[in-house]
């Protein structure tokens, strides 16, 4: 007895953004709550269930949800949990599918993180409908990724697979990234890598650019953008290299899965041709002659703002994981318990 | 009504060996002939058909063979065909699945890459029994890789995927590949890649070696390789040198799919702790913190003259594929034509 909507929920570093979707990707209605506002991660689930029963009984929904689905960072999809959440405040294996389905009255829910959760949006909505191997690169503040191999997500032995933000692209003298390591993708190929490039060109190079008028130590990748959609040849360059570096990188993801498409998605992958042209260039030049030409670079066609609920929603629909709750007469019926790992 | 073996076939470029395998794993007889007596593949198919039967009728298997599975250089699984044979003398498109299961009266056949059969194969019977996610990396006179997620072999869209012999581990004065680009692993740890960095060490450098004693020209990896186990400090190097190559590019795949191991097969694979030591130190210090200590480095456990065949013939299980073919009275029945793909 299948229920008509599921529960998205977009656990970022300042909100959590969560919404009813129904079976076609329409977001029916949503809200958020700040997500660093308890430092206690039950405190947390409490105003998160609080916000969502109310989003829910506006909409006379309170019955009519058939799943959770949850993208976080770190977030397990064999576990469960939160493991080593860095850019949140609750610490390391948070039990965050028990305690939402448990909160939830024994809703089933399923987490993965937020470029998975990406990746399973495009596919059920998005740009990625009909394929059955890509891989979807978030361009943000770092780089994040989500492969999709015959019809499935990549989750590895572990869990954690798909980290392509933290390929190694320069093995000498490579920009330290914040994972601890050197020379990743993410250190070059992000809105912060731009940025970073940015000061490196400016501060070893001689010839103007209208980011000169600029603090250096505060240009963002946007000031970046501006400045080379109007002209300016140090900034357009600045684009040049990062392209250059993702198709680079991109031939090698190629050469391992050979997908029929890589989506981009995030605020850098909007910067139009000034990426896209030496991406795709570099990606093409670089790539082994039997794969070139096959793989199409291409941008999300999810909204933005929609796309982290869509995602995380579309997970909704398969979740299987149930928290054990006492028999209670909450609105929301209650279920056995049944194991997250199958 | 399911029949008693398998028939594996192994096309090499110098050799084509070929057995009957039973549902454990057993090669139960094998022989082999000459790839290259033939240039045209008609007549090749045909010597094979002849020398298949002979032994087929010697071990009374003629009407006891479940599917016939076949590894070549450039197979392509979905096509069915050997696309860019380079080491083959039939061409490009060569029909090979449709011409062998037409020889053999419509006995299902199925064929991928070498590689990915010596990944069947360890999943099947070997070392990778039991684990659903591991990547296969056969270290002999190329490198070449079988991957596998979920349980599954990846091909990628076109069939062609798992390529990790190629991917760019030196993107600046990389050294020639021979598939016509720069920089590639294979270019530094095959057998070939060895020898090659032994000529670079010995023209580079001034330190004494007893590799010195040998024709610089004619130096293979074995040479190398006898050097270093009597204690000689270049040979040595080169194997530190090897290593690190190997375990740095092992730690980006380990980024894409987080395998539980990763299994070596190959001549150089037998290097033993020159090459594994220096491997497993450069993967763990070069992995990211989430997967470091977690993914296994381990050796094949199937015998080298069976492996290729084993691996192959694991595929002839799940064979599908059936040429059309008239109504014969051949010892062997004949069987409905079906598509290639599914």
């Amino acid at each position: 007895m299948s229920k008509p909507y599921v529960l998205g929920i977009d656990i970022g570093g300042t909100n959590t953004v969560f919404g009813i979707v129904d079976a076609r990707g329409q977001v029916v209605a949503s809200d958020s709550i700040k997500t660093r506002k308890h430092t206690n991660f039950d405190d947390y689930v409490e105003e998160l269930h609080t916000e969502v029963m109310r989003l829910l009984k506006l909409n006379e929904a309170e019955d009519k949800i058939q799943g959770i689905g949850i993208g976080a960072p770190n977030a397990n999809y064999y576990t469960g949990t939160i493991d080593n959440g860095v850019n949140l405040p609750w610490g390391n294996n948070v039990a965050l599918a028990e305690k939402v389905s448990r909160a939830f009255n024994g809703i089933p829910v399923a987490i993965t993180n937020d470029a998975n959760a990406a990746a399973i949006g495009e596919m059920t909505y998005g740009a990625a409908r009909g394929m059955k191997d890509f891989i979807m690169i978030t361009l943000g503040t770092g780089v994040g990724s989500g492969i999709v191999i015959n019809g499935q997500v990549v989750y590895g032995h572990d869990g954690f697979a798909g980290e392509l933000g933290h390929v190694i692209v320069k093995r000498n003298n490579g920009r330290i990234c914040g994972c601890g390591r050197c020379g990743c993708l993410e250190a070059y190929a992000s809105a912060t890598g731009v940025a970073r490039t940015a000061r490196e060109f400016l501060e070893i190079r001689t010839d103007p650019s209208t980011l000169r008028n600029l603090d250096i130590d505060a240009i963002t990748s946007k000031d970046v953008y501006d400045a080379a959609i109007t002209g300016d040849k140090l900034a357009k360059e600045i684009f040049e290299y990062t392209g250059k570096i993702l198709g680079e990188a991109f031939a090698d993801m190629i050469a391992f899965s050979s997908p029929q498409a890589i989506i981009l998605f995030g605020g850098l992958s909007k910067s139009g041709d000034l990426l896209m042209r030496p991406l795709v260039e570099a990606m093409n030049s670089s790539v082994m002659a039997i794969f070139r030409g096959k793989t199409k670079v291409i941008l999300s066609e999810l909204k933005e703002s929609d796309a982290a609920v869509l995602g995380a929603s579309a997970l909704g629909w398969e979740a299987k994981y149930r928290a054990e709750v006492p028999a209670t007469t909450s609105a929301v019926e209650a279920a056995p318990a049944a194991p997250v790992a199958e």
